[in-house]
């Protein structure tokens, strides 16, 4: 029996990058979609759905992709009411990489810290990647401080992060003055820096003044960097005793978490491989 | 040489479940497109005559498929005119499954009956899959009234049936009064449900009425059934002498029909599989 | 690694024709795109450059087609400068199988002649096909002559051809008078027609004026031909000691052209196959 993948993509034209990663995920057949939406997906599910017997339903998957990610939130949490019981298929959601990124974020920071005493300052905390990595940071047991220019922004995020991590120590934190730069680094061993494309969101000085720190990493892969001083490229690079990590320094891993998830689709039929079982798919890598 | 279906769907977005079917077909390469009219088709048509040499011309073939019944009609229409004398590939028409589920329902029949001697009721006879159904049934021999609720629609339909096969012996009915249903049902020994969604067609109490009975198919797979007391899995289940058909009892017949049609098109380059030729495929199963 | 081809077609449903032949030309995976422009196409070039590391990047490619030349060549333009520095896959351009056919019409020629010595009169030279023939003529030292009813038209196209030939011996002509016809003519071996379906360019008693004509090429496929008395299976067919060759009879050729570019592709990461890329394949066929 073939694999197939349908690629649901929110965008007017399905992602080549998801494509790609797909084909090199040794998925037998593609079938991409652009332009879907919670209006127009039922009858894509129900083909997925009503063609294969329950022995063969793992061999067809779903994937949701496309570069908003709050509308492939919206497809992912529709598509998966249009299943009904057993009658499924395994479906994972990964618009615009975020929790591929995010993932391999932490992953990398997982190289030198114990994570579940880790206190984390997130900045561009706010973002599909930031609340994404604050999410597993915080159920790996970490304290997680979710940065953004709104602090009204971030603790909402945070609210995000407890309704799906029930004990969540994830608090909301701003750096535009000394004082509250001061308190949201104070302690913090990580930086993950998941702002926006060219706004530099951390100066060489200001982490030298970050004492504790030993991770700090850069999502960032257009100039200027997010994190001065870190290259695209770096990967596990050390300044002053912090290990950096750089967007591509990141990136192969990234491409390994998205292939290996591709791959664990067509092991069962229900899966559902959002944040956290994505990152448990890095994780056993 | 590798095999390539063409999939001609009116849809905006190409059936997913036909694009499993034709890769559990064993199609070497599916080309899928949505929003096709006879306005736009064309030069697709086109494509698959100028590309491959007369004797390689038989490793193409098109599909027309999609929700809209009649739209796929004028499409499979407008598909062969534009094939000029032995320049031209296989083609077949499956919108909305009507030709698959009709063939099924019939082979269904056929099981327990002497089809051209038998004398069937269908029920919603006027859709795509009833009209078919009857066509088919026609065709072989049997006596056919396709009902409807309305007589001018039924006879219409009646009509379409004999411009395609002279000899039918088809006509309308109409059940709502119990002296029409009386005149509908006599010698009755075959009724096919094929109407819409959540009506109920005919009920225990008259299905009881009818009692030279001896087969009931009901083509609906959404509550209620259309013949009440028809579960959806039955398949030949047993009830007061009458065997029981529910639509997804019928369905694994016309997933093998499918499959078999879309084989079958890689066989010659001139094929036309249309009703009755793919009744020919169940049947040859 | 399976090879991948990217498709991008500016018409709204992308061909067929393209398709089959990438796929008859092993292609292992294809990605097809409508409705492709340089509005659209920046994120699909991005994840063709950021999916496979430096050394697998040659095992993805793009091809740009469509039945607009115009189009074509803004997008080719468009997806060349999208590359940076060494992270780039190989591109082709035929919209309209401009390229292929040009190609295969001086190749055809060239069985014949020694085109660094000819002189080749193009009608409908203004068009897509007859610029890149006269283009590559040019280029292999030919005396080019493009006529078009709109001299001026001629002369644009000449400078166009100038451009990419530096040292292209090029120039406009027109055939609508006696004397126009003469000069256009004078010593010309070499007749290509690339006008516009259903127009005769050339009558045979015209064609019989030309004393110093050795080979007559028409690329009008649908009748009446663009040089009367030419057939459109002729190929190398003599006729008073012109070889004449019709559209099908080019055609072979252009199809091994096609597929020989599709497979090139895969060889580096760096390609650029445009008009003379593409007849330099065409000649080591």
């Amino acid at each position: 029996m073939r694999t197939i993948l349908i690629q649901l993509d929110t965008d007017a034209q399905p992602s080549t990058f998801d494509r790609v990663v797909a084909v090199d995920s040794d998925v037998d057949e593609l079938f991409s979609y652009g332009g879907i939406s919670p209006e127009n997906v039922t009858p894509l599910v129900h083909g997925a759905m009503f063609t294969r017997g329950p022995a063969d339903l793992k061999s067809t998957a779903i994937f949701v992709g496309g570069s908003d990610v709050a509308a492939g939130e919206a497809l992912f949490e529709h598509v998966q009411k249009t299943f009904f019981g057993p009658v499924r298929v395994s479906i994972m959601m990964d618009s615009n990489g975020s929790n591929t990124t995010a993932a391999a974020a932490v992953l990398a920071a997982g190289k030198h810290l114990d994570l579940s005493t880790s206190t984390a300052l997130i900045l561009g905390g706010t973002g599909p990647v930031g609340q994404r990595a604050g999410q597993i940071l915080a159920r790996l047991g970490a304290t997680v401080r979710l940065a953004s220019r709104s602090l009204e922004k971030a603790a909402g995020v945070c609210d995000a992060v407890k309704s799906k991590v029930a004990d969540a120590n994830v608090s909301p934190a701003e750096t535009t003055s000394d004082a509250a730069f001061a308190a949201a680094t104070d302690g913090v061993d990580l930086v993950i820096a998941c702002g926006a494309a060219g706004v530099q969101l951390l100066s060489t000085e200001q982490r030298k003044q970050i004492a504790s720190l030993k991770v700090a990493i850069d999502l960032n892969a257009v100039p200027p960097a997010g994190i001065e001083g870190i290259g695209v490229m770096d990967k596990a690079v050390e300044q002053d005793g912090v290990f950096c990590y750089g967007a591509i320094g990141v990136g192969g891993t990234k491409m390994k978490i998205h292939r290996a998830a591709v791959q664990k689709l067509f092991t069962a039929n229900d899966l559902v491989l959002d944040t956290d079982a994505i990152y448990e798919i890095g994780l056993s890598l």
